[in-house]
């Protein structure tokens, strides 16, 4: 099929499936987690062959781990579309609904957006993962994942065709793009006419390829430096708590905390309790002029920082360090770079968390909180599509509803406009 | 200025807006409603250049009648800035607010956008509806006006500045690009790193561009094909009054009546009468084959439908009339012809009217009522922005909560993510 056919076939589907009970929907996600255990041979096999051709391309060990699975990570993908079962079904809910003083009954329901077209990198998960939240949410999905993982999506694919079958759901309900090439990405980018939304799951290149290319609303999200500041009025020891956690808990995470910026006032105090902390952590710090001598002091390794360092997302266990005078220098500085994902600040000024919360350009602002909240599963969202660092649609982590639209709706008894 | 700098300004401005009360803005907008009024002569001399310019270029009488101001127009303008002030701010508002188990409060805050772009055809009116509108949600907008209304928008946002600087807010909160030339559309469509959002407000053409060259989320609508059906069920006498008024109540309006679809099993009855009433109203009628010999039996014009003219959005006297089978072949031809805007049912079969509800892919869907209440002030929204067509962050009449983006705020004692 070519991109127009899959787009019309997607389009299709996307009807029937806004016209589809949850009942048949969940049937199909139940369907779809047990043929993944039932066909895990054939998708291990698949995946050992997408392992051994990367291996010999010298695919880096932490991305061959991505593209890992095994009898346990296949259970864990089963089990989390069964969790997608138990979660509530968006559609149909109504946002609003009241009576216009002409007599029309007026209200909001939620629909499915229609068609999403995801484009992402080597993680097979995100083919079962975003495929089940497209049809729990009576979305039509066309997937594009990395070609590393082309035998591996092949298996799966299969597996998720199988139970739309079973559950007599169109085979356009998810398609995917498996064709070598980035003239299919171009295209789908493109295809405007059937898509209604575009989700890229990648790093800042595949981002800004899609702003660039896509005449369709693209979610930008997944990146962006994270901030935490230190205000004077911070307990320093319980800081220091919440700073080890925002860096080290999982520094490969988007919401990992990248800069430090510390109130001039307790620098003396802080920046060596600090340095002794993270030196027992194996963090390196990269430090701005005024705080370099302070942290020298310390254990830990330090070096001055370079031009480019503060618009860094560092994804290891690196961690900027800058001296401020207040909260709005503070604040200065998370709106020169670009702080748009997770920032917090550490105080006890009510003013200063007020201002903060505020000014801070950020989808998620903490108070006394590390920055690794920002979560789907965290905020209690049930699932995580993206998160998103655009103001459009939706900002912060995206959970079903993000995946619904609505109509207005407006029902009355042969009423004309006077 | 050059593009850069005005983003930079609009983005520093944003920042400003974000913690300016209600208050602030609204002085400011009083302040913009009372010097619209007090530097009448001013802009309607301007108005009467450009006027006069339009008329030497040969422009249209109606496109005149959009372009010219006179005093009674422009104290509607300025009422309709003081009604802005009387508007509730969304800015603030709490969306949710809710204590995760761990003990942290989250909540989810209406937050501006920040800056907002707007491109527009020639009504001057646009330039302070937008920049009102802009004001009080906290936005700061960057306006590109047609080049026909040049020296009139150049007096209205003199009249902005001196508003703006009365309340001492920054310069940048509302910005102008009068400069010529397309490449000032291109530039501005492509400065994502400072602007949120752009509001195309034209025609397709201009949608068109947006949609290809804008590297920053787009709001597409405004047009569409309007679709009524009237089904088997219908009261046939009501049902006509509800066709007249969705078709000539204002025909140039986007929510005009474009294509009536009528089920066979009436069409001997409902197709005379429609004729003899839309001879009276001066109406046109374009029916395919079917309808064609029943219509040509009545007093209205009548000229059988050409390829095309099902995808015409007529925005005039004209009408296309089509049969259909029962609700699905009604429902199927909304599909083919890309409803996406404002549709209806007449009937009184309630499993056909929750099948079109369900079915119709468009913004607003009626039951037993005209196209014609697709709109911020008959939706009781008190201000429209845009009518958006597409799926993503909103969709129908957009009002001031649309114009705002949220952020997560997470408060807590110092917490830790396990």
């Amino acid at each position: 099929m070519n991109l127009e056919q899959m787009g019309k076939a997607a389009q299709d589907a996307a009807y029937v499936l806004a016209e589809t009970p949850t009942r048949v929907k969940n049937c199909a996600l139940l369907a779809m987690a047990d043929a993944l255990e039932a066909n895990g041979s054939q998708i291990l096999a698949a995946n050992e062959q997408d392992l051994s051709a990367a291996r010999n391309q010298g695919m880096a060990e932490a991305m061959l781990d991505r593209l890992m699975l095994n009898p346990a990570r296949l259970k864990a993908i089963a089990d989390d579309v069964r969790n997608v079962v138990s979660l509530q079904d968006p559609v149909g809910s109504e946002l609003e609904s009241r009576v216009l003083e002409n007599g029309m009954r007026l209200s909001r329901r939620r629909v499915p957006l229609g068609v999403v077209g995801v484009i992402y990198e080597a993680r097979p998960n995100v083919t079962i993962d975003i495929a089940a939240l497209c049809l729990k949410t009576g979305n039509a999905s066309i997937l594009r994942g990395g070609r590393e993982t082309f035998h591996t999506n092949q298996q799966l694919v299969k597996v998720i065709q199988q139970a739309l079958a079973v559950s007599e759901l169109p085979a356009g309900c998810v398609q995917y793009i498996g064709e070598p090439g980035r003239e299919w990405v171009s295209g789908l980018l493109k295809l405007d006419r059937y898509v209604d939304m575009i989700i890229p799951r990648g790093g800042p290149g595949l981002h800004q390829l899609c702003k660039e290319q896509a005449t369709i609303p693209v979610i930008i999200g997944g990146f962006g430096i994270s901030h935490t500041f230190v205000d004077a009025s911070a307990d320093l020891g319980r800081a220091l708590a919440v700073v080890d956690n925002a860096k080290t808990h999982r520094p490969s995470a988007c919401n990992a905390l990248d800069t430090l910026l510390v109130h001039r006032a307790i620098a003396d105090g802080f920046l060596p309790l600090l340095s002794e902390h993270m030196a027992a952590k194996g963090v390196e710090l990269v430090a701005e002029q005024e705080a370099l001598p302070l942290l020298q002091q310390g254990p830990a390794k330090v070096r001055a920082a370079q031009q480019g360092d503060f618009d860094t997302e560092w994804l290891s266990l690196t961690l900027g360090v800058k001296l401020v005078a207040d909260v709005n220098e503070a604040l200065a500085h998370l709106r020169a770079y670009n702080a748009s994902h997770s920032d917090a600040i550490l105080t006890n000024d009510l003013a200063n968390a007020e201002r903060f919360i505020n000014g801070a350009p950020s989808a998620a602002v903490y108070v006394n909180a590390s920055t690794r909240f920002t979560d789907g599963a965290q905020f209690g969202l049930g699932a995580e599509v993206a998160v998103s660092t655009q103001k459009l649609h939706a900002r912060g982590p995206m959970g079903l509803e993000e995946l619904t639209s609505y109509k207005w709706i407006g029902q009355a008894d042969y009423l004309i406009r006077q």
